[in-house]
């Protein structure tokens, strides 16, 4: 037997060893408060050069001028840290989204406003990170950039590949993206700049309470 | 092919897109600048019944209570969420440890100190940890009760199960549990109490430039 099936017993049995400190452990109500606003994973999705890590680097900025406790994931500190292990497959394509829901998870349970930039083309993992939060703590952004602006940015000529047969597969072009159908928040990359989409994003958390407008929180 | 292989991609193509927020990105070091204290992992490790998860909770309750920006990382929010789908194998093991390191990686570069509570008896296993995050970043703190003590504690008859041979490769029975040999921080639980375990750990982050006595960061 391992690490695992003993964490349990341990947090019950080091409890007993001091009452005193039995409950002081800080609550995630207490680390809310401490950060001054409310936590949630901003969930970008979209597809391949639409915008999601802009989009959500830039709001992520805001946030932090606003003195918000923020942080954002993608593929820079995911793909070769923590999903390292995963392959190309479906079965590791999902369990991709599942840990990365999860690790939102921990950073909303941390009190965090975390911004996630990850295609996530298919309905099913997206409602499956919705599932793994609470109400409220899962807002979905639909980075909705057209596949021919997507397709003329195309930074590493990927779409090129894709349409010339060298990449099988490829979100868009012979692979799937599932609109979102209910997205909290729509952004049109194409249509308004970067910064308006970031404000986009920045007023619905201040119009829903998440963050207060103007007021350095820290 | 699925998510993975995009990412990386369409960092510099989203980049690209809009000039003006190309580096507008928020640095490790503006996070760190925010939260008024300096990040790191305190790896807590200890045979079951050791106290880890007090210690844990009882520095993260000071350093909460001091402004910091915290978060306990144990096999209460591990075990059935991210590393939900691990066995009890050796290779398994393994993978437990290595993705609590990245994601207190993660945790580290929002800039946060994050205290971990597991076992993890193995020096290989904490020696890679410590390779994945930078110099300074990776605190062992050793939680040295000796193991008479735990036996007596045993809140669910675990030892007990383990002596009768119910329990098989437990922690101190049956498996090795390989002492640190330098951990950055030596705690007695035996020997003191809870609280100045705790305050031990915590002065060790003040005389180490970590964070500030006294003052509330936030």
């Amino acid at each position: 037997m391992s690490e695992l099936p003993y964490k349990e017993v341990e947090v019950a049995g080091d409890k007993s060893s001091d009452v005193v400190w039995h409950q002081a452990s800080v609550s995630h109500e207490q680390r809310v408060e401490l950060n001054g606003h409310k936590p949630a994973v901003l969930w970008f999705t979209g597809l391949s050069g639409s915008g999601k890590s802009t989009v959500a680097n830039a709001v992520d900025r805001m946030l932090h001028d606003l003195g918000c406790k923020t942080y954002v994931l993608d593929g820079d500190n995911i793909r070769h840290g923590l999903n390292g292990d995963l392959s190309f497959s479906d079965k590791d394509r999902i369990e991709n989204i599942r840990r990365i829901g999860e690790v939102s998870k921990l950073f909303v349970d941390a009190g965090l406003l975390v911004s996630t930039a990850f295609i996530s083309p298919f309905t099913q993992d997206r409602e499956m990170v919705r599932q793994q939060l609470k109400q409220g703590e899962f807002i979905e952004v639909f980075i909705d950039t057209p596949i021919a602006v997507c397709e003329q940015r195309d930074p590493k000529g990927l779409y090129k590949k894709a349409r010339a047969g060298e990449i099988k597969n490829f979100t868009g072009i012979d692979s799937a993206y599932e609109l979102p159908e209910n997205p909290e928040i729509h952004v049109k990359t194409a249509e308004i700049s970067i910064k308006d989409c970031a404000e986009q994003v920045v007023n619905f958390l201040v119009d829903n309470g998440y963050v207060q407008s103007g007021t350095r929180n820290s």
